[in-house]
C-alpha cells in the first residue's frame, strides 16, 4: 500500500496545532508541499503569516472569528462543511504531499459534519499524502484508522495561573 | 516578575521536537527572534534548513551524528557541556525572544550535565525570554520550575509496524 500515513495529535494538553505547524515546517524544509486547513478557527493567528516565509505552504481557515462554546450556528456548520469539501478535493488530487486538518476532531465533536463523511474523504485520498489531524476528542473510529496517535496530556498550564494567550506563543 | 515562561514537552510520544519547531515558527511569524539548540543530536535533520526560510531563526546542534544508546562517550559529554554553556550565554543576554533547549531532558537523563547546572542557567536568564525544553524523562525539578508542561503520550506508533523514520516527516 502506498497511501500516506495518518497522524493524530489529540488530548487536553497544549502542543497539538503547534506540532502540526512543526511537522509542516519540517516537510517544507524537505521540499514537500503542505496544505494546512484550520477548522473551527477564523482568528488572526500568527501562523497565517507563515505563507510569507515558507515556499510550498498554504494555510486556509474554515471557521469564524470566535470559538464555538455552546451550540454551533448554521454559519459554523456551513463553513466547516465547505472546508471538508475543499480538503476532500485537495486530498483526491496529488498537488500536496502533506495535508493538515487542524481541529478536525473538535469539528466532529460539535457535529459540524459526521465521522463517516471524514472517513470517506480519507479513504478517497490519493497515494503518498501524509495527513495530520489535530484537536481534542479524537473519535475512536479515526484513532483506529490512524498510523500514529499522540495524546498531548496537560500536566501543568499557566492559563490556570491567570495568564491569557499571547501573540506568537499560543496564537 | 517579568521572566518569560518555561514550557516543557516531555513523554514517550511523538511531537515534542515537532511542537518546539511549531512554536518557533509561530514566534518568528509574530516578529520574534528564536534560538533553537539541539542537544544529543548532530544528524542532518530537515529542520536545519529552516534557517533558509525563516528570518530571525537560528539552529545549532550540540551532539554527534548518532544517538546515545548506552554509555555516553567523553565526546558526547564535552559537546553537551559546551552547548549548555552557549545556551547559558544566550539566555543571559536579551538577543533572543525564545530559546529552545531541544532534548535537554535526554541530556540530563544521560547525565551529560546536572539538573543543578541547568537550573542555574535558567535562573540566570534575562527577562522576557520564552524557554522551550523538550525530551522524554523531564526531571521533577524542572517540571516544578516550569509554567507549562505537556506530556506527549504514545497511543499508536507506526514504527512498530516496521516503517522507519522518513525525511521531512520524522527527521
Amino acid at each position: 500500500m502506498d497511501k500516506g500515513q495518518i497522524h493524530i495529535y489529540t488530548g487536553n494538553g497544549k502542543g497539538k496545532t503547534t506540532a502540526a505547524l512543526g511537522i509542516s515546517l519540517r516537510a517544507v524544509c524537505a521540499g514537500k508541499k503542505v496544505f494546512f486547513g484550520q477548522f473551527i478557527k477564523g482568528m488572526d493567528y500568527s501562523e497565517l503569516k507563515a505563507v510569507d516565509y515558507l515556499p510550498k505552504f498554504e494555510i486556509h481557515q474554515f471557521g469564524r472569528d470566535c470559538f464555538i462554546y455552546n451550540k454551533p450556528t448554521e454559519e459554523d456548520i456551513l463553513a466547516a462543511k465547505e472546508g471538508l469539501k475543499i480538503c476532500g478535493e485537495i486530498l483526491k488530487n496529488k498537488d500536496y504531499d502533506m495535508v493538515v486538518l487542524d481541529e478536525l476532531n473538535v469539528a466532529l465533536y460539535y457535529k459540524l459534519f459526521s465521522v463517516e463523511e471524514v472517513i470517506k474523504v480519507l479513504e478517497n485520498r490519493a497515494d503518498n499524502i501524509e495527513v495530520i489531524i489535530t484537536g481534542r476528542y479524537a473519535p475512536q473510529q479515526l484513532v483506529d484508522m490512524a498510523d500514529l496517535v499522540t495524546e498531548m496530556k496537560e500536566i501543568k498550564h499557566y492559563y490556570k495561573k491567570g495568564i491569557s494567550a499571547r501573540k506568537g506563543i499560543e496564537s
